[in-house]
């Protein structure tokens, strides 16, 4: 698991079933997807599918990405891009730990974004060895529940990605 | 667009192919999945898949997801449910708009991650609406490029999801 990574930023017509066919053209090829998010950009009409996957990024799989009539546009980020993910993490609430716990927060800018007399739920935004850090930080105190987004990468510096 | 939305969080095994076939699921269908994100979770084994959906989730697609052997656990978050969502944006730098920009930033609780001549990068966490409310006051100072990871949520107070 400590390959190569490739993030590819693919732009999509936002309609039904797009992401089945993007996704579907990864399982074709064998290529393992680690994470993957879909959000809105910065036009009505697209949104981008992000892709963090495991080897590199043929010129082949582009041109079939480029073969679906929904896509737009495809780029393969750079190694220096800006990534972050976001995550949210339950861990058990009691009097021993909590001041461990409220420190490791401060530290990592983290936020307490619920709080019950059994547990807490923190808000962690990073990069993805930021939040593996503060996960194995929260491992002895007792993780109920977690779910991270997945990268979202964007490059360095002035491009406009959509515009014509 | 302004209907009931729906938050699932699916549960699956570390597989390749598994996105592919649970949003498959959701397309055939004619669900339309609006935001979806899968990252990793507090067991090694699975991932989870939060799909943020137009309309009602009904016991049919549950069953149906369930009937995927890769699913582990399906879940319909509660309205009250904790929702968060991480976008970067970066917009124009100039002199003239610096000033309110950085402003909103503050008020926001964003960071500036990237500062170049020509343009800033910001980060913002929160809840979706939140997120809107920061793209519509960077739009007059020119949105180079954005990208959201979707949304994920926890339910509030305390459970164990993939504890037997």
């Amino acid at each position: 698991m400590d390959g190569k990574k490739t993030i590819i930023a693919v732009y999509v017509e936002n309609q039904a079933g797009v992401l089945t066919r993007v996704t579907g053209m990864f399982t074709r090829r064998g290529f393992n997807i680690d994470a993957l998010t879909v959000g809105e950009t910065e036009s009505k009409e697209y949104s981008r599918i992000t892709i963090y996957m495991d080897g590199d990024a043929s010129e082949q799989m582009i041109n079939q990405l480029y073969k679906l009539v929904v896509v737009k546009k495809v780029e393969i980020l750079q190694e220096d891009s800006i990534k972050r993910e976001l995550m949210m993490i339950k861990v058990r609430n009691d009097s021993k730990n909590r001041s461990e716990i409220m420190t490791a927060v401060d530290v990592f800018r983290a936020n307490v974004i619920d709080y019950s007399v059994e547990s807490m739920c923190i808000e962690v935004t990073g990069a993805p060895s930021k939040i593996d850090a503060f996960v194995k930080l929260m491992e002895p105190f007792g993780i109920l529940e977690m779910c991270r987004t997945g990268i979202v990468a964007l490059d360095r510096g002035t491009k406009t990605l959509l515009a014509e």
